[in-house]
């Protein structure tokens, strides 16, 4: 049968990304305290095509993947599935990127009850022509906010919401998922929880009413811990507020 | 050429609704203030096929609504689609769904300031074998909730939060969106709005923790009001809280 | 501390479904080839509440969901965690539903290469006073079809495209996701595979051209399937084709 | 009342972004046929912040964009808008992104019944210190293709399926929303219309089916072309392929 992906292209063009998009798999990633975690990614996988190629061959990315789906995805296997990628497609330069939810157990500060919580991530591998495998982490982290503006003018109360915070940073070490929720979670008014008893609501309440932020100071906090650490290379933190007093958003923004 | 769609089907299956959906248009309906406003709507239309019939001819409904695209979508000229539909079709009954954003003004409550503020809606009519035509008006209207239980347990504040009423109203008769928009605003801890200078903030915050419910509670109150209503033959209410202190929601739901 | 939820309410409304909504975790269901199969889960959770009641209380049903959590949640298991929310919300009926996607294993029909593809899926279940169970089973399944009025009159080729079954049953005794994904699959101009080679994109091609199918007929012929199993009380069958001639889709509905 | 936003901020940030987003209002926007087109917006707003400022102020976003809302959102429009938004915020940058539904007359191409087709857009305009604007523009233009491979392989067929076009490209001059649509359109297997009679099939099936392309040839020739528009300084194309035999999709995209 005739190979028309691989006859010649005449039009002089190299294809930047060209491959699979919405491939749904359960896989393992690293967990920081149970060393394994099984989750549901959806995947996007590419490779560079050079302009003398026609076309790539979608079958093989699947059967790469197919062979690591049962292994742990943490960094050393992830950067052996991209060489293998770019080997097997005869690419010079392939990416992949994992999109998933992560579960953290997660314990109410007062009564002690524990049980996981739900948190939505990014991870992305860039392979290149010189071998360098460069690294994207993202998380995202829903957290809540007491409005210092509401609450300083207003003789009750104060608006507060949910708000979610996306951390995204490249790195060529390794990164962990916890660590970024982490640097979230303490830089916002208030943590979520999974469950929480009445006099945890009291706590969680009073915490957070004592500890106003605007976006502005979410971002801004949330960067100053994000410079501190060596092997993030650069980041990228965002915040947006779902205002409970109006039916558009509050967002900031800070690029390191 | 063959019409394949009006040849004979022998699997003796009457199909209850054949038709398209997701059909994006520009179209005009009714304005409780401005007498009508144009919209974008998602359109969903479908008629009954007989067990005898293989196939609807999906052009004939473009045709239909295309004459129909310029005018006012008012009760009548609703009714008077219907009937097109269902007539050009060849059809005993027929159905026609309308999703899409409609727009208020809105003054904020101390200085005044009014702008547009939009609401989720749905309309769905069908027309049967006996010339009835039945509608149904579904309006999602955003709200606020201060939690009276944090509110009484903490020494300051309590965790309040964007939530989302869906009220679902059949009638034969003429019901506004206006109508609906209201009863779930007045109904809730606060409202929401599009613009808020500083005074009229404090004003909102004030109101909405003097007045802290329950997703129970909103639910309830909204069914009270609708049950006053002599047009709306049958309703269904829900909220759903986007707790700010959970990454889960807080929803409750009455039928009447 | 006071509890606000168990207070005395006045307004005379009982409320059809109360508790929470999008609470993600991972969880285990039967799996027809390998006992069980890891997912993750969107809940929703819910009790009747009572019309002297004001309100339910929410960290209890993700107390009891924590308690089997770590279980399979086949059939027996999802009845006796309704008994449990029951019991604990002091409440008449429950309601519980399970939001995800399963995959399965397939083979290409040529090269026998199988790999894992990946099926949105539903299970609603409800507890009323007599104790009777009743369950829901929703499944989600691409295919592709190929029409039949452009094979017909056109010279060359045939408009075709990737459509999606859904098929929603009721049932009292257990019915297995497997079973109605053949349904689909069989009923369908061709089916959907995660990995083909060559030599089976070719078979599956000439397939579906020689297996050409209106939505019509598509649900038509999963209707008459879901008719002969008495598993199965009821049943609601739709097809979304989404058209490669049209940016709007084509769709069928046949309800038992 | 305090102004808490325009207090002193010790924490030496630059904040890149701050400012409102997912405000839906309908607007009015250039059209090359007729003027202008109302549309239903999705607007992000924001300035930069500089680092001794705690906080912007988001009801003067509003404020800004309300007094601009009845007029035509054209070129000149956008840039004064810019302008009063850095002015009113005392802020040195501003950007503006819509998201919107863009509506365009099609006629079919035998019968020549015409109809609005419905194509998802994004303007973004950024305005920087030296006053320069910058201008970027994404139409997403559905598409058919037919798969090369298949066709030759295949004694009868080929697998076809609808497929996602974006184009993305930068300029300081004007681009019509209706160029890049066009682009798309002549580079695919198969253009998509609102109304097609079958004569119109019969004529869409053998025109694309005389003219099958991987995503690989798509985004090519719609580079090609892009390149030759002296108005666009840069550009990023991308074809997703709902693919008809698989559950994921295959996908290119080219930078310049």
């Amino acid at each position: 049968m005739r190979d028309v992906q691989s006859e010649n292209d005449k039009r002089g063009l190299m294809i930047n990304e060209v491959g699979i998009s919405d491939l749904y798999l359960p896989i393992f990633i690293s967990d920081k305290k149970n060393k394994k975690q099984q989750i549901v990614a959806k995947i996007k996988a590419s490779v560079k095509l050079p302009s003398n190629q026609r076309g790539t061959h979608m079958s093989r990315f699947i059967e790469v993947i197919k062979n690591h789906q049962k292994f742990n995805f943490n960094n050393k296997k992830i950067s052996k599935l991209m060489k293998e990628i770019r080997d097997k497609l005869h690419a010079e330069c392939a990416s992949l990127q994992l999109d998933f939810t992560y579960f953290i157990n997660k314990k109410s500060p007062i009564s002690n009850k524990s049980f996981l919580m739900d948190y939505q991530c990014k991870i992305k591998a860039t392979i290149s022509e010189n071998n360098t495998i460069k690294k994207e982490l993202e998380v995202e982290v829903p957290i809540s906010s007491v409005c210092p503006c509401s609450k300083i003018i207003s003789k009750d109360g104060a608006h507060n919401q949910r708000g979610l915070v996306k951390i995204n940073v490249n790195t060529s070490a390794f990164v962990w998922i916890e660590t970024l929720i982490n640097i979230a979670e303490i830089s916002a008014s208030g943590v979520l929880y999974p469950i929480l008893k009445r006099e945890d609501e009291k706590y969680v309440t009073e915490k957070m009413f004592a500890n106003p932020k605007f976006v502005e100071d979410i971002v801004r906090d949330i960067a100053l811990q994000l410079k501190k650490d060596k092997k993030i290379e650069s980041f990228e933190v965002e915040c947006t507020n779902y205002e409970s007093i109006h039916n558009h958003n509050a967002y900031a923004k800070i690029k390191s």
